[in-house]
């Protein structure tokens, strides 16, 4: 799958858990990522802007973590929805509300320059999986070369004040 | 130290390496970072934007590992010209050209969420240093309270494409 689908994960949060800067659909400033199924593993793609530079000519790697991070939550949230039987697809009706997941680490590896102007692709895995807590493997390529991979533990959001 | 002096690591990139979206001063739409020596650690601070929202009354995770990431690639670029003989500070004269340093890898720990209105405060102590690699701890704190540890690993820019 090269083509988002319909609907993305994150469209799916509930309201008052959607301002995210870097995937929520009410945040109008933000990146507003958008995470998909593709089988069993999950895909999102970014276009990064000339001024998310880090050496003239590569992508700032902030922004790389920054990615990797809200796809790795994206992910968690979705495969926690389908452990409790939702899907995260357009095609589901009533559309469900999903569990909402935030980062309790993110760890990097920045394995090579990542060019500027090629969209991203960040592909995730899920390594573990409980109600409570996803551990998500992400890569992010540009034009068919990985460079850089991560991985996210996310925990579910309870809500309130933590 | 709690108010920053004249002259920060950052502003004494080389100007072909200074379009860093996290902290380049060449880069007007960036966050621009600014880090200092503080006795024998490094010090530096940001004010998030309202829209660095993660869940709403929260910092974004993602600009927490950018200020992260930013500030260990600063403290190591400081530590290697120390190492070099140059002191990057403004009473240093002439001003010193900073070795450039980039991230290999970035750790980051969410211990609790970071609070979004005071201005953060990102400190760092050099954990392993050589020409080439330097190895930076970091924490980030909201009104004195650590909300997040990380770790940098930086390695030197050889210029060029790697």
């Amino acid at each position: 799958m090269d083509t988002p689908p319909a609907k993305a994960f994150q469209e799916f949060y509930p309201d008052d858990v959607a301002h995210c800067y870097g995937c929520g659909r009410l945040n109008p400033e933000g990146h507003q990522l958008k995470s998909y199924w593709d089988d069993g593993e999950t895909v999102a793609w970014f276009q990064p802007q000339p001024y998310h530079t880090a050496i003239p000519g590569y992508v700032y790697g902030g922004l790389i973590a920054s990615l990797i991070d809200c796809h790795g939550t994206g992910t968690a949230a979705a495969v926690a929805a389908r452990a409790e039987g939702m899907e995260l697809t357009a095609e589901t009706a009533p559309p469900p509300e999903a569990p909402r997941f935030v980062t309790a680490s993110l760890q990097v590896d920045y394995l090579k320059p990542t060019p500027l102007g090629p969209r991203l692709e960040i592909r995730g895995t899920v390594k573990e999986s409980s109600p409570r807590k996803v551990v998500v493997e992400a890569t992010l390529s540009a034009e068919g070369t990985v460079t850089a991979r991560g991985t996210v533990v996310a925990v579910r959001w309870k809500g309130g004040k933590q």
